[in-house]
């Protein structure tokens, strides 16, 4: 036979539709939550000017449509349709009522918990993968750069690249370029190429390496270098996996999802949602569609964020305009921030190692509309393998954090109320992460 | 908080259904081929006596209800609910139409396949496990033993004994063992406990290391120190992850579900179904079903084992009585067999390497009723990169022997028809396998 390797870019896809079925339980429209915030997300600024970014700003990494979803108010954008077949791949992901979790515990809540997994890299990533790949491709961009922390996101691009005909060129944190090399081989069986950061490819890694030659390196880091690749290539654009707020819209599917599946379960109200968080994706996409509930019909659902105590950006960090990466070559952001210059300790979550936090969840969380909690690393894991042993699905480390302030919330309740954890991964790639806990 | 690891044992689960909702695509019954074979598949003899085993010569080993199934004749056995609950998590699994990968192939088959990697472990292992572990809890049993390759089984019986409640020790064949340390952490990560094979905690694996102190391990040995182990607890039983009747029975959910998918898609005829070959359970689950209908309605599905070239039992072996195993401690199976002695080299697909080869199956085979393919490594994973960039599932090694057997026939055909692959699993904790390739 003559099977042999092909890159993604040589089978040249079609973006047109492939006619696939696609379950109506997939949503039609992302949910844009800036339709209905009190008072508007602050500005993204010109790091010369600090005056707020216009398009052509930021033209040279990201295509017209991605740059219209970062400051566009609509309160719903419509989700293409080859976007919207591929998400048929594995939408809508389950939401699963942890009836062991709950013996366990001796709760009288009960507890939900939304599983991104499902996907075929195994986190909720895809989501903006395929949507930002997809806009690319459509606007003649050959190739994307980009940055990853554990590894989930620039999986992730390499996946929607091989389906939609992008190169992908991955700059990854090097603690977990080191401590997780299954994350690269899947990056690769996808066609993606992936470099530690930081690295003597750029300017900015060589910079960094000279000053710390010996850095476990940072997201912060990464994005300097993919930003750095992307805009002295003409064919080449740059993808955030989080952060940004076409990012925060592209994964509003899940709590969309969530929202008609508690329905379907006969749980019109839903009490408390605990999201991990790191740049703020997985979060955002799990609890702005009930944040506009909330702010559109009163609802109550308490909305909480979970994020490491060893790089707390919301519980910790100032609420300021920051740079987004270490060598200020990204617009100015309003968020929470540790200060572009924090490199956090090599926790297992390295989807959660950001100095930084999503301008859309920091205003959320500056406005009262959302709480946060920091958890501890071993508290969390130790979560992680509570879940897995009752539920039988290993969660990843980033999840383990909702996890755990899901279980001490469901411990402390003597009434039954409606809880809803964001499971935004699973664990199979962060085994390593379990070995001292078991 | 002090949420702390629990073992599975102390979870001490109820087996009574916990009254979920179930899809109703879910089977509710399990299909028994040998109701419809023309001739009944040879009976497994007593080592000692060459006789036709009782009940009573399983029972130290197998739960009655287990035996039972062994020689049952009826043509469906009804699921319980606890199980079929447990398989709702991830049932039914996916029957996907492979567009990306007709086109790239350009031929005019209609390609589908049914992806088992949905479970929580990756593969369609606890499809049996969960239903061994089950009917163990419910007669007493408080341990169970096994063996694994690559390690899917042991993370399956794992993963089923952390939700049943039973302690799991497994023997993992050491080549596997050493090349695969996450499927070991995924294990513990659900409880259980996993040892290399062959090892000195039990006589038949302190004679092999003696006799072969280098040796890389084989299923047969790793079978001989899991039985040893078993025999010798009262309150333990033995699982098998394949080979057995009982287990073929246990996978045909995937059929069941795949000739209903089929239907559903507007495909009444199913021309050619690809399956990988290792003991036959992954096989026999999904081509039993479409057997079944050939045998009793007259249809003429063509059906395929695929199976690795260098560990090729059906293509290669002898159909005789043997041993399951290397010390002669099981019964003996009629079955395609390349000794009991043989020791595969050490390729990615460890699950394809078992000397013998499922005694229904094998039958099958003998009466011409199913087909038999051996395939290359090289040619099977370049097949399984081309489809992980066509489709965007990675498929386990083992599965690539099916997806390269299917594609090389894909490229042949000049008229339409419908292939089948039987996706077994994905490859996320095989990843090192595709190294070479990319």
């Amino acid at each position: 036979m003559t099977t042999s390797p092909v890159t993604g870019a040589e089978l040249a896809r079609s973006l047109e539709p492939l006619g696939v079925a696609v379950p109506s339980a997939v949503p039609t429209h992302w949910y844009n939550l800036a339709a209905d915030l009190p008072e508007p997300v602050p500005p993204h600024l010109h790091p010369g000017t600090r005056e707020p970014l216009g398009p052509e700003d930021l033209a040279p990494l990201f295509p017209a449509s991605l740059i219209e979803q970062e400051v566009a108010t609509e309160r719903y954008i419509e989700i293409p349709e080859t976007v919207r077949e591929i998400y048929g791949m594995w939408r809508p992901s389950p939401l699963v009522r942890a009836r062991r979790l709950e013996r366990v515990l001796g709760t009288p809540a009960r507890i939900y918990y939304k599983y991104e997994g499902v996907s075929p890299v195994g986190s909720h990533k895809p989501n903006t993968a395929v949507a930002q790949a997809y806009y690319n491709a459509l606007e003649g961009t050959t190739k994307l750069t980009t940055e990853t922390g554990a590894g989930q996101w620039g999986a992730s691009l390499s996946f929607a690249g091989a389906l939609l005909g992008l190169e992908v060129e991955v700059w990854q944190v090097r603690a977990s370029f080191d401590a997780k090399p299954y994350r690269r081989l899947q990056m690769e069986a996808y066609g993606g190429i992936c470099h530690p950061s930081p690295s003597d490819l750029t300017e900015a890694g060589r910079a960094i390496l000279a000053e710390h030659p010996d850095t476990t390196g940072s997201l912060g880091m990464a994005i300097s270098e993919a930003v750095e690749v992307a805009a002295n290539d003409p064919g080449a654009h740059y993808s955030l996996g989080s952060v940004l707020n076409h990012v925060m819209l592209h994964q509003t599917v899940i709590g969309q999802e969530a929202m008609v599946q508690l329905e379907e379960a006969g749980e019109p109200v839903a009490h408390t949602v605990f999201g991990c968080a790191g740049g703020g994706s997985n979060l955002a996409g799990l609890t702005f569609p009930f944040l506009g509930r909330n702010l559109r019909e009163g609802t109550t659902t308490r909305l909480v964020a979970c994020e490491p105590a060893a790089c707390p950006s919301l519980t910790q960090g100032e609420y300021r305009y920051d740079f987004g990466d270490v060598a200020g070559l990204t617009p100015l952001l309003k968020m929470y921030t540790l200060g572009n210059d924090f490199v956090p300790p090599a926790i297992h979550a390295g989807g959660l190692r950001y100095h930084g936090m999503s301008p859309m969840v920091s205003h959320a969380v500056a406005l009262g509309l959302m709480e946060a909690t920091a958890i501890e690393q071993d508290d969390a894991l130790a979560a992680g393998l509570l879940f897995a042993r009752a539920e039988g699905i290993i969660p990843a480390p980033e999840s383990t954090h909702a996890v755990a302030a899901a279980i001490e919330h469901a411990r402390t309740v003597t009434e039954p109320e409606v809880v809803v954890i964001g499971l935004s991964g699973n664990g199979q790639l962060d085994l390593p992460a379990y070995s001292r806990y078991v």
